[in-house]
């Protein structure tokens, strides 16, 4: 009576999905051995059936017609690596309706409408499996899942996009300008012709949605994140940020106090002793703060076809697990946590800000003032000739203040005379509490 | 018919103990999601049965007869906390021998006897769980069997000893010597008394022989790990070694190439690129190169009580899934392949080397003709007075050459009437090939 046999229905045949066929293929003996059951790729869905493929597939397998998949009653899990929100969304939904269970390496799809579709899955005790969508490489959302299960997160930090990163580190390490960097990583292919998703921070906003919905278990949307790209990052905060310690990287940070959240991205100064601040090149990384065990942190490739499709396949192992266990969808992924969002009163971090100002007597105090006034403390400051301006340049960093202070102290500094021009801030991450006694030496 | 409840017996009540069952009690619902099944802490097993207990036990399930957890028959899982290798390793035969499962945090039982206990739990299906036994807040080994069970390992390098991870990081960060910072270390409770195991890499050696079994499937014993520990580490190689992009690390390193394997611990040095370089304090990490992701690293606390309960607990979970699924045994977690150990000829690696020499005109002649004729060839060269002595220091990094010819280099130099003292030599890691494109700029 039981299954010798799961019936897998892959939704698309491009690089990802050629590279699940050979993984499965190659790996059929140690997936029995995991699972005690076969796997097939029963039917595949193209959209053109006449392509060449560079793999071997049995022709009758393939279709352009999705519900060849999505009606089949002897597929038990259907594969999405198709990409996009619709049609994609409505096949998914059908898959669940139908009872089956669904792997998708969509992080679009489950960004924008994750929360559905999960709840959907436990409505019909289906399970959602989405590693790929998120750093293919680093299997993060599996941790988040099982590694944490008896743990409580307060705090993740994500360098989650590796085209930033790639800037990032190049302008750090040969002291270039943003635009000249952007250029080089579009020859390269590292970057799109329209990189907008990728600097801008949309890119990652998504994959932070995707984390704090499942460590926070809050329903969390793409617009609760709030977003800030890397196109106005100077090489010379760069090299202000280095001089005090720091590296700036795109930082997707979500943070949980008092059941209260906040989650941004944002180009952060990131104290060197963090291991963020060496996550280099294109190369992704999640650290994660619980309760218990500390700080954890899962570096790896954020993208790349095997990377993916190794993370596809190994979703679909666990559930097929599951379908053995006869607990499909109660993984308890769905978020079922009221979502309370922090005011900006209650976003707390430390700050780093950049100043153009007048060369003249008081200028500092008037400024220290102001900040004292704000309840805003200094750790650092530096000031000194703003190149042949006659003005001076000041360097801050700030003690833990509040975004709504924070904020206020920007606004009253723009409408000062003394001021020219405020070139940057950024919040400061990586010597906090958390980071454990060593980081603080 | 089916089971509602696992039974458990525990050995040992320590502090992992106790907060093993603390965290059994407090997750009761969030288990039965995930497992489907109830844990219940059945028997325990103590030394002194009347001492006072930080956390409510009923007392009668308490005993001092270990054979009250092994002989009955509705105890399915031991728990293995309390450390040692005999009579542990008895209990635990017993235990797989009775057909139970068996979850030890035990690095010094599973280092030496790992490969009896994981054949004996093959002949009986029965699971061995050792997640707590290395590195107990990163889930390694859980990554290693799953994340990777679609890929091919061919590098594992980890930071495994905080203690010795402690010492390293302040005297690189305040330039101090070894005996200062240990004598520190030691009145911090960081390093022991007889500090040992830890300082001469003998416990680093113990978890490296565990991941190298784990990760390539092939019968590690201790006496296969080459072991140098830190105890000659001096300020000034950490300090040249900064000046040339490194940090000196205790590093075990694991290579497979061609079914070929090396594994030893050794003071290392790793370029800052490298993400090993900025783990600090007391602090570990584990870096695994595999053919298909390529690059990953999983980084978080080595030890304390609470990430070692929770990484006992997540591999009990895992038991219990594996009960349900009927799978118990079959994770292929023995070690199956031949162990083939490679030659000095096959251990290839770049080197630092510090040399005092007479500062008389071509002796650096005299050493890069040596060099040469060994083939080993060098990427960079610093010379310079050596302090007020009239004598010259010659810092050399090589490029990638053999452990044979390298030797021999040494043992050449040595007896040569030019030079005064081989200060120091060390393997260089973090600039190889696989660490990928940007690492190299």
């Amino acid at each position: 009576m039981e299954k010798k046999q799961v019936k897998v229905g892959l939704m698309g045949l491009g690089t990802v999905g050629t590279g699940v066929i050979r993984i499965v293929e190659a790996h059929q003996e140690d997936l029995l051995n995991q699972t005690g059951l076969g796997i097939e790729i029963h039917k595949i869905l193209v959209q053109d059936k006449e392509k060449a493929r560079s793999v071997a597939i049995d022709q009758s397998k393939i279709t352009v017609n999705p519900d060849d998949l999505l009606e089949d009653p002897d597929i038990d899990v259907i594969v999405e690596v198709i990409g996009g929100i619709q049609p994609t969304k409505d096949y998914l939904l059908k898959a669940l309706a139908q009872g089956k269970n669904v792997v998708t390496a969509n992080k679009d799809l489950m960004a924008l409408h994750g929360a559905e579709l999960l709840h959907k899955a436990q409505e019909k005790s289906c399970d959602v499996f989405y590693e790929a969508s998120v750093a293919g490489g680093i299997p993060i959302l599996r941790a988040l899942v099982e590694g944490f299960s008896s743990d409580r997160i307060t705090k993740m930090m994500g360098i989650v996009n590796g085209t930033t990163n790639y800037i990032m580190t190049k302008m750090s390490k040969e002291g270039a300008e943003y635009h000249e960097v952007l250029a080089e990583a579009q020859a390269l292919g590292y970057a799109e012709s329209d990189p907008t998703a990728d600097v801008e921070g949309f890119d990652a906003a998504r994959k932070m949605a995707i984390l704090s919905t499942l460590g926070f278990r809050v329903p969390m949307n793409l617009e609760d994140v709030q977003v800030r790209g890397i196109s106005q990052v100077s090489k010379e905060d760069i090299a202000y940020g280095k001089k005090l310690g720091f590296e700036v990287k795109l930082l997707g940070i979500a943070r949980r106090d008092n059941d209260e959240i906040e989650v941004s991205v944002q180009p952060t100064m990131v104290h060197k002793s963090h291991p963020l601040a060496s996550v280099n090149g294109v190369f992704n990384a999640v650290y994660v703060h619980g309760e218990a065990v500390g700080e954890t942190m899962f570096y790896g490739p954020g993208a790349g076809e095997m990377p993916t499709a190794t993370a596809v396949v190994s979703d679909l192992v666990t559930v097929v697990k599951n379908m053995k266990l006869g607990v499909n969808g109660r993984g308890a992924v769905a978020p079922y946590k009221e979502k309370k969002l922090k005011t900006d009163d209650k976003k707390l971090s430390k700050y780093f800000m950049r100043l153009i100002v007048a060369d003249k007597r008081g200028v500092l105090a008037q400024i220290t003032n102001l900040l004292a006034e704000k309840n805003v403390s200094l750790d650092q400051v530096i000031q000194q000739p703003y190149q042949d301006s006659g003005q001076s340049e000041i360097v801050m960093v700030t003690h833990t203040a509040s975004k709504f202070d924070v904020t206020s102290v920007l606004q009253t500094l723009e409408g000062m005379d003394v001021i020219s021009e405020i070139k940057s801030y950024y919040q400061v991450e990586g010597i906090d509490k958390e980071a454990g006694a060593v980081h603080h030496e």
